[in-house]
């Protein structure tokens, strides 16, 4: 099957919001009066971002959700992405799952394929997503990295580290029950980018950034962006893990919980901050989303990174310090 | 050398059109009233569009040319672009020489780099660009595939058949001088978008598509989509073949001469059609835009192309019926 009818075959839809969608040179789009863009670029390679025999359907969902995240991470709501891929061949079968798990997730958020490309080579995929802003008086509402201020609450969403414990036992370096396994693993594969609730930050928010690298990592650019410095408590992290909620007992040890926590990856989570008269607001924006958030902390104007335990003690945050997982 | 410290050394420049560019969750880029947006991804990748050992330099501007080509081929005008980068290693001195040649072309073009990812991987290089068209009562002018209609004449841009001519020669499948190689491969590497000449096409072409998979393929799709059929004169279109002009006597057969302009690819000119009335017209597009153009046959209502020799003789149109260049 060669490229055209395989780009007619799964991915040719009607178009909505382009008036000239796949097919041409260029789609074509009349960006509404009023709005800003949001634009993000996220690759995903095999082998690095996922392995090589992932089920289809969810790397179609996962290769769409991690550029949602980052419009979530702007307040910006999804219009539309470009999907480039390389094939090692063209698997019909493989080909209708990937386009099935993409689709599905780009519908729920009315986010409309307008474009891409083709090609033979190592599996990779690259979504570039435009999301989009209302303008009101210079001001889009977007969530920076750069507005942090002493006092702020910060927060995150969801669950951080899950991801990695998949990561970790699919790796053969941490044992979990079957049960445990599937449950993390859907993190892994299945992380629901959180739009909803990063629409609802507009104006509430006064900084924000999605979870990819890990929380130490993330929220470093976060400070550094903003010159400031923060204070997490690392019990309040460590409780988002959801496995470790559901599955008391895996054995992991406290240390282990923490590095999961703090250092995790692949979370897409929303991490942000907020005035502390915004509480009762920021409380009804996760209500209203159905999306859960914890506080973990807040912003001080000293810079660098505290973690605080429960007892009062604080950690090393150095990522370096984190080793807790030996190679299998 | 770690991905950030990658990005801020051979990538973070000011911008100028994004009110946020590389380095936050998203770009943000507030499109002008009364535009439209054309948006185009293309895919590069090693070992199927260019050579593993390919120069850096000449990397970077392919990358970006391929993608201005889309644009051109819709009389857009450059606006911004997305970079997505697989590196097997973070080499500093061949990522200075890519970012080199990438923006020397974004600069010539006022296109600007708003953002995008890195990993490493299969060395592959995805760009998304962004182009705008003026909106006059809801038509842009954009340039389309289903414009063309009976009677039109058929135009190409520069010289097509060149790019192919240097890969066989690459590969080793013909012999040519290093003069005649030196510069046919200029052609394979360093393609000239054109995209002065697109737009100065707006409202003189009807149907125009960039030349990438070969004239033969291309003119196909611009056929198809318009419901029409061609005329193409061999010899016309054998005469944009630069090499042949310039170094006479290089021993290639006509046939082989033939299946370079009708099946070459990688060409990057524009193939487009016009009314008769417009010839002066889009003469002085393309010296004002100082590209040559050459008028290669017309569109007919009777589906299917016809090749036509001088002689009255015509060529049978199927890419299969060209395979002059047996594998060495």
């Amino acid at each position: 099957m060669g490229e055209f009818e395989l780009i007619a075959r799964h991915f040719k839809r009607p178009s909505n919001r382009a008036s000239l969608g796949v097919g041409d040179d260029c789609a074509l789009i009349t960006p509404r009066a009023g709005y800003q863009w949001a634009i993000s670029t996220d690759l995903l390679v095999a082998g690095q971002h996922f392995f090589n025999d992932v089920d289809a359907l969810t790397l179609g969902h996962k290769a769409l959700a991690v550029n949602l995240s980052d419009l979530a991470a702007c307040a910006a709501e999804p219009v539309a992405f470009t999907l480039a891929l390389a094939l090692p061949q063209a698997d019909d079968a493989w080909l209708r799952l990937f386009a099935k798990g993409l689709f599905a997730l780009a519908d729920a958020h009315g986010c409309e394929l307008i474009g891409g490309d083709t090609s033979r080579g190592p599996l990779s995929i690259c979504i570039t997503v435009f999301g989009e802003l209302p303008l009101h008086q210079q001001s889009s509402g977007a969530l920076l990295r750069s507005g942090a201020r002493a006092g702020d609450d910060l927060y995150v969403s969801g669950n951080v580290g899950d991801a990695r414990l998949a990561l970790l036992a699919l790796q053969g370096r941490v044992q979990l029950s079957a049960d445990a396994l599937a449950w993390a693993r859907r993190r892994l594969e299945l992380p629901e980018p959180r739009v909803g609730l990063g629409l609802r930050l507009r104006g509430l928010a006064s900084a924000a950034i999605d979870l990819s690298d890990g929380l130490l990592g993330d929220l470093g650019h976060v400070l550094e962006s903003s010159g400031v410095g923060a204070v997490v408590l690392a019990d309040a992290l460590r409780q988002t893990i959801s496995t470790r909620q559901v599955f008391p007992g895996l054995g992991l040890s406290e240390q282990q919980w923490t590095e999961l926590a703090f250092t995790g990856g692949d979370d897409y989570e929303l991490l942000f901050t907020a005035a502390p008269q915004h509480r009762n607001a920021i409380e009804a924006a996760a209500r209203d989303s159905q999306t859960p958030i914890q506080r973990i902390g807040h912003i001080r104007a000293a810079p660098g990174l505290q973690l605080l335990e429960a007892d009062g003690k604080t950690l090393a945050p150095a990522r370096a310090s984190f080793d807790h997982f030996a190679s299998a």
